[in-house]
């Protein structure tokens, strides 16, 4: 059941809440053997950490984690290593400033899920978006670092390849870029276009969208369980769980609808005795299963839907208002949903990685 | 696990290889006392159905289907109805054309799952595509069938809405014209000029993609399981896990990305004594669950893989060649993937309601 | 979700009831390469299969399975194997002689679930006993062929060591004589014992119940999931699941209670080089781990619950009435379900080798 | 996947290690607006906790438990109640007193998982017993005192029927009694002899097994999931899953073998309208579903396997030797497994009835 877990043999399991003691996830089925601290997540986290730029909300977290179970120091080695038990990591709520939630109490914020929560279940921790805050995907992103840990073949990189209707140019990608920038931008000429653009959208209290773009590298053929555990099938679910996702496309998407067969075709020849692809438009998938290419998927988030500018709607009690959010917010939410795609990607691959080899060996 | 199973408490299995002797599925979880009959799931069967233009393969399969198990005529209303035990449903391939599969057992198809299975497993049943081939998909339908009985307040309808590069003019939308031409398209003026198009494409022997709408409406707000069994998470899952998809969105989707937060709110009124929303570019999903409105998404089919021009391709054996399709193929198979987008939401609904019953009463 | 299902990485979908078309099941996650035919299959139902003996029912079922899918000839070895996809075992019912039915359709048979059924479902298909009929364990000792395959280095024999209150002399146990009497009696003199004793029960219309020993041989130490997948608990999960089983314990089992830990101690030795237990009163596990000791499993079923005498019940009406069962019936269902038993421990054990594999290697 | 989580729609994922920092769990899928506080949870904590009597280990160990998440003020009623999202329970390791664990280290303890853990994982955490310490079953304890809030028209309580070979008188049942004394002994008579047996049994650094029964009263007919979600299946999966379990049975269990189908059958009759049972062999369950009698299910433990006296093994490197245990450990851990016993049946009901809410409503 996947209230709140995601994958099979390598499980995760989050919970917390954005302004409750504690927010952290268990991570069940993990190899055992393999070197993990508290550093090796560290260094993921820090990557998604609110407050780096003036491009990301302010919320000061340090965001630390603990490992609470499931690793050991191995004599052997001297180092700290997984035991195959289950991993708790635990991320205090540091700064849970005590303020006036009146506002949000009682009025529903067009675009979060205030609403909906209160009507499923009759209740909502209204602090910060509780459960459905953004706060959650530290979970995931320090899971993901457990992940990689577990395919070290695997090279999980994103970035940022949209920012409102402002895309890169492909021909300047280039992945040391990506760590210069504050936008995970690959295109450094796009990535100072941005900055004007963001300094606007920030200046006005308003906010954009973007698209942010996966490739996993290394990964062999013959990874997926089709026809319902298909790597491109679960990859999309693990994008589209990440708060405000809207679509996700794997290889060409949805350009190739109106492409032709010929074109779209990814030929094959022998190189150094081995089949190899002369394209991907497939992006690393066929019929679910891994190709051996690089996995390719994208992402649309929609725009931060906390604005200055204020927005009509209605209160719990039925009464028509309006509402303007005034905290701390990230103009585009989707700069630091770079590094919770790449963890929900290393996380689908890991699982699919245990599954292929309880399989198949 | 997910290999060949979709859903929770409302749960899919398919079985089955195109050129063996039957596919099917068995529904587990089903709600007892639910009116079925065979009749009722043919006609969703029949929807999806070969050769039932020039626009789809010529391959004749009448995908008559049998319940096996899970019914029993109800006394009290003479009525044949579901049990609550799991229902088998079987469709025995018919068209097992007795051909010459020397081509493919040997060659990689371009964008076909042929590499992929062999790399994975060792093995292939390369008959038809075997269990890759979109002939699984008749399952999907048919338990779909019976999804619909178990929410009937909601009306899940499919249509096209992009054939190659051409889409259709949503204010020409009209939901009976889908029924009326052969393409499931709901403007008539697009639908005339698919044709000539189509039949372009068909009778060069090429192939196109295409663009399909789901649209459930009748939904409640409250559907959903955040965070990780949100309603639009498992909706693109169900959507990506059908063959040629690659892509998938819901609501405004991509094209929220270039949007601002303010173009993007979707406002709340009173109406009626009741929230509601000015817009809808959510897609009736917020937070993971459903808002109520209309749940709307959108999936990307690739051109059909099988095409008349030779493509280059290497063999099992590591020799480059080229292969092209000689056999009955769907120019668009993105046609016959109406219903079964249809079924796939109709399966996610269903499955949703039901936990949403089970944790919220 | 566990409806209908059971296992994991190897999974076991069984659907159909008593006197409809067919009963069934899919067999989800098998390892691709493993020869497998419909023989391989049927043997093991053979001697599940009734009217064998005097002792055991007079339905005439011969119980003959279809593979449908799954499985597709390997040209290297020119046998039939699996492919890892879905395989479907489909066994019809033969025997559904018309009968009336009248009885039972309104009167609930103590000790069978005519009652529960209905309280749960609010109708049932009472011809036989429909989905709780014994009938569905034929699904079981199919897919427990095909688990057998999964692991061949692990054999799994059972036998009945107590029918009613006469238990076997174990310094008798000879597994040859398992075969040659037809309660799969390890002790030739107990077997001559309970031949008169199954006589005057199956004679007077009465019936008894029995406990049977599952044994497995071969399994290496380290299979199993502590703390919620032991190997323990699934076995024991996997045989209460089984018609008319009432307890079952692993080792030295309820008699450990009255035991001091100096006798319960299994001590270890070096034999050989490798670590070996002096005894096995743990059963083969510990902490839910296999310690490649035998894996011993024992479990009760309750006497037939379908006897001549006339037990008071009542009707769906609330009428106080009585009932007989003329029908035939197993006087010791008991004995059909030693290759039940096995079959079971089987699933098991496949399962968690695969699983191990997945997460260790 | 069920490596460290139990349950379906009502979900339990426990970590930690016996000496780590903290031991907790996660708790899924419970249903909102449920009263619930830490008290709520320490009350059944404190039943189970060490060093209550000199009958249980002295480890001291306050088991305090904290809510991490899940809960929230309900406005109306000025309560805390849960919210539908996970419920994260942490409890952290007092008493882990540093000790020279050399001896433990590099030797095998029969009866103990050391063997095993080391043969799966290839590393265990070997302080205490490290995730195979019955310490884990307060994270099961915690849970449960959650499932009960689920299902408050159930109650269901434990209590030990046998100490080593001693027995008690069921005519002497008195449910208070089982308040009164250290052992959960519900025939005042057998107290008190079990307090100068299990005195000798302490003195003598030995240990002795125990029987613990399960009654759940007030669960209606027709919870339950037939074939593989037995109610019976899954009470007995649960049982077995905790520490030291040997064998579980239902109702009547091992001892309905030696039975005759008249002695075993539960007749029905009508009384104030509806029908009853006159006998309860079944132990409430029929076909894997309640007949909203009694469940009524025994669980075996065996004898603790730290005992003073030195057991023959054998150490990491294979050398033979021998072990003996000094520490602080309980003479019959029987005792302690009834809370955590009610814990688990409470676990499996609150499940099964939000899954026979989810399909039948």
């Amino acid at each position: 059941m996947s209230h709140n877990s995601f994958g099979h043999l390598f499980r995760l399991t989050t919970f917390g809440e954005s302004h409750g003691p504690a927010i952290g996830c268990v991570v069940d089925g993990c190899p055992p053997m393999l070197p993990l601290t508290e550093a090796d997540i560290q260094q993921w986290l820090d990557k998604r950490r609110p407050g780096q730029s003036r491009f990301t909300t302010q919320r000061r977290e340090p965001d630390t984690v603990r490992i609470l179970s499931g690793v050991f120091p191995d004599e052997a080695s001297g180092q700290q290593v997984t035991t195959g038990t289950p991993i708790c990591l635990l991320i205090e709520n540091v700064d849970q400033r005590s303020k006036d939630y009146s506002d949000i109490k009682d009025k529903f914020r067009p675009g979060h899920a205030d609403f909906t929560y209160l009507e499923k279940y009759g209740i909502r921790d209204y602090r910060g978006g509780g459960r459905s805050s953004a706060r959650e995907t530290a979970s995931r992103v320090a899971a993901g670092a457990v992940a990689r840990k577990v395919i070290p073949q695997v090279s999980i990189r994103g970035a940022l390849v949209q920012v409102g209707p402002h895309g890169i140019d492909r021909d300047n990608w280039d992945w040391e870029e990506v760590e210069r920038n504050p936008f995970f931008c690959p295109d450094a000429q796009a990535a100072a276009k941005w900055e004007g653009y963001l300094d606007s959208v920030r200046k006005s209290g308003s906010s954009c969208g973007a698209v942010i773009e996966i490739i996993a590298s290394g990964a062999p053929a013959g990874w997926g369980a089709p026809v319902y555990g298909k790597i491109d099938q679960e990859i999309t679910s693990a994008l589209m769980s990440i708060n405000a996702v809207k679509g996700v496309e794997m290889g060409a998407g949805f350009a190739s609808a109106a492409w032709s067969g010929e074109q779209n075709a990814d030929e094959m020849r022998m190189e150094n005795g081995a089949p190899v692809f002369t394209s991907n438009h497939a992006g690393g998938v066929l019929g679910g299963i891994s190709t051996g290419q690089d996995i390719v998927a994208r992402f649309a988030v929609k725009p931060t839907s906390s604005i200055l500018a204020a927005r009509q709607t209605v209160t719990r009690d039925g009464e028509e208002t309006e509402i303007a959010t005034k905290g701390r917010h990230d103009p585009c939410v989707g700069i630091r949903a770079v590094p919770v795609g790449e963890a929900m990607v290393a996380i689908v691959l890991a699982d699919q990685f245990l599954r292929h080899r309880g399989q198949v060996g």
